[in-house]
């Protein structure tokens, strides 16, 4: 019997030939990841169980970039336990200060996460990785702890789901409302501990930066990881970055899915996750006006260069709405300074746009920019739980960057065609 | 009987011919200035009275600046009633989003400040706008209220210390030394209630940047407010910017002092003033080794461009040292824009530095790089009291934008002179 990408990555790290659903393996993980939430409780437990060491320097990667630069004491002491931690484990791959960027979008970016890798990280988006052709899953910081020591973790296979995405793209339509309509069909359990296989000719067509999306919302749907094939695409991103080496794998002809979702994506427009689930999604042409105050444009799912350049490219020449704050998160220091080089900020200042360094920020309510009772946002981030932003009695609307970017100057939920047409 | 400078401008807005030291005043204020802290504070009296509307819709200046963009829920309330504020009262001034700055130097850059005005805020740094030769000081939030409804405030009229400096200024000495160094000589208590007039050929040669940062921290001396005579330098910045009528006043000849303090600047080198007092000044010769964990560059005291010009001509070519983070914060978008389009950005990244949009943020332990415990900083801002910054158990050095920016290379506390020997 066949198998799929993800079996096969998991049996590799198993050290097993086959693996099917169900399975409970012991893996070994190539990369093990932490953020300053997360980090500070695997690092207690670390010490707690009287670990010496970590299992490899090169492969306990942390990155403090959810509350960072520290937004009060509390988050100061939990980056400071972070840092401290590793400079005594002298780890190679540790982020801070001005090398700091969000986690999933700086770990591709620096080569440390590749094609075949299997990586846990504490983290639920940790699932981006996917995009690469990674098995890539969040786990809880105890876990995270277990695997510093071990370099090992406890998985149970999951069962694949196969999406295919057949047709032509229209118009402003991004890797983001693939996703978004995605989970909008199949709900936010839709995917339950499952692989959701990303295929089908659009995703092939799909830039690195589009793949990462698409894979990092996977969880949004339940799914214990996104993947997708990698290829050519994804040769040229790696090759050059890669701190290792690394595998292509891809699923078998006769591989068993538990179920097989067909999409035209002409059928598909920009589309809009309403509070307070991302499986909440209207098309761009259901909305009705609805009046916003905040727009973020940023974090892992779409905080790349792309994703800035796509946002610019309906930003440029217009204003920001009277009564609209737009906040612009370069997710690393590589967006943030391709931003710059390439004439964005100019972009975004004469639009009237806040620039924010690299942060997680306002996405899961940290900082930068949260939202008041009864504050309104639209949000290239992932979630839109209640009270994820700020207030309890605040909203967020999931979107990608070019509709986050009309909405802006639009002062309400809108698409890049109502910014030409108020031209 | 001759009057200061600042006796006549109290005089000028009390309708009196003459005032002198200890006369009560009910005085005419040119600019009521509230921020996100203490505006909500006034306009929750302004309400309770049962105010409906401001006394002038063009001098009332609200700027959100300090917990900017929002750090958390509480922060975004208090935004929020500003903002609504400024709305409902339909206030001419009011920055928000990408045209926040920090108060002090936003309202002389604006050209909302000028010479021969009363100014009051609900800040202690209002005090700033001395630089231009007019009188201002920092209130509460009660006082305020009561200007934003009636635009008159009571004041004591203060005593007059002149200080003068002489003398040729040493390599690297900044204005922010001239007036650490002052405040090292005459102690946090040294002006308690009076003016400080800051006179002499050195003060004359002061750019406004300088003389902005002099004044800026007369309250660190106890002062109610410090006052530097307008010049050609001072109507060279204003004409062009100012968006009402000014006039250039001066002390008489034989006005009356408390006291005159001379100073030769030949013998003042960078500055540095220790926890937790800006009185716990030292030469930087001084200056022992002193391993530093951040060092923040911005505030109201030293964020404006000609200060990033600064820092920048020590970094430039050279790295933050390892384990130190440098976070560098435009006090406004005019010296974000600026810094940009100079190239000052590609010189802070370059040197591995973090670039914050403008915000208040740590100077007052508000966001952006807030201390752990036992962490020390060096920072360009104006307060060094126990957690200032962060942690009961941090601590906070004040210096110069160039001693800041060679502390930073340096890893330790250090004047630029040490970066050059490095090299």
């Amino acid at each position: 019997m066949g198998m799929t990408i993800t079996e096969k990555i998991l049996a590799a790290h198993a050290g097993l030939d086959h693996t099917e659903p169900g399975d409970l393996i012991n893996a070994r993980v190539d990369i093990a990841l932490g953020n300053d939430i997360t980090a500070p409780i695997a690092i207690e437990r670390f010490r707690k169980i009287g670990a010496k060491k970590v299992f490899d320097k090169d492969r306990v990667v942390l990155v403090p970039d959810h509350f960072v630069p520290n937004k009060d004491i509390s988050s100061a002491m939990q980056a400071k336990v972070v840092r401290e931690f590793a400079g005594e484990q002298e780890l190679t791959y540790f982020f801070d200060a001005g090398e700091m960027g969000v986690e999933h979008a700086l770990l591709p970016e620096k080569g440390l996460v590749l094609p075949g890798d299997l990586v846990i990280g504490a983290d639920s988006h940790t699932c981006t990785y996917g995009g690469l052709g990674a098995f890539a899953t969040g786990t809880g910081s105890t876990d995270l702890a277990a695997a510093m020591i071990t370099g090992e973790v406890w998985l149970k296979v999951p069962e694949s789901i196969k999406f295919v995405y057949k047709g032509k793209l229209n118009p402003w339509v991004e890797a983001k409302d693939l996703i978004l309509y995605t989970i909008g069909d199949i709900g936010v359990d839709g995917a339950l501990y499952k692989a959701m296989e990303l295929t089908g000719p659009v995703i092939e067509a799909l830039g690195m930066a589009g793949r990462l999306t698409m894979a990092n919302m996977a969880i949004e749907a339940g799914a214990k990881n996104g993947i997708i094939t990698p290829d050519e695409t994804t040769e040229a991103y790696v090759s050059g970055r890669a701190v290792r080496e690394y595998s292509f794998l891809k699923s078998d002809e006769d591989a068993v899915y538990a179920e097989i979702k067909e999409y035209d994506v002409s059928n598909i427009e920009p589309q809009v996750a309403f509070p307070h689930l991302p499986e909440n999604t209207k098309g761009i042409s259901e909305v009705e006006d609805i009046r916003i105050d905040q727009v973020v444009i940023g974090s892992c799912t779409n905080g790349r260069l792309e994703d800035l350049r796509s946002a610019a490219s309906v930003l440029k020449g217009n204003k920001v709405a009277q009564g609209t704050r737009l906040i612009v998160i370069p997710a690393t220091p590589y967006s943030y300074r391709g931003a710059l080089s390439e004439g964005l900020f100019d972009i975004f200042l004469d639009a009237g746009a806040i620039i924010s360094p690299p942060t997680c920020g306002p996405c899961l309510g940290g900082h930068m920019g949260i939202l008041a009772k009864g504050e309104r946002a639209v949000a290239t981030t992932n979630r839109n739980f209640v009270g994820r932003m700020g207030h309890p009695e605040s909203e967020v609307y999931l979107a990608s960057p070019v509709v986050a970017a009309a909405s802006a100057i639009m002062g309400k939920i809108a698409g890049p065609e109502s910014v030409i047409s108020k031209k």
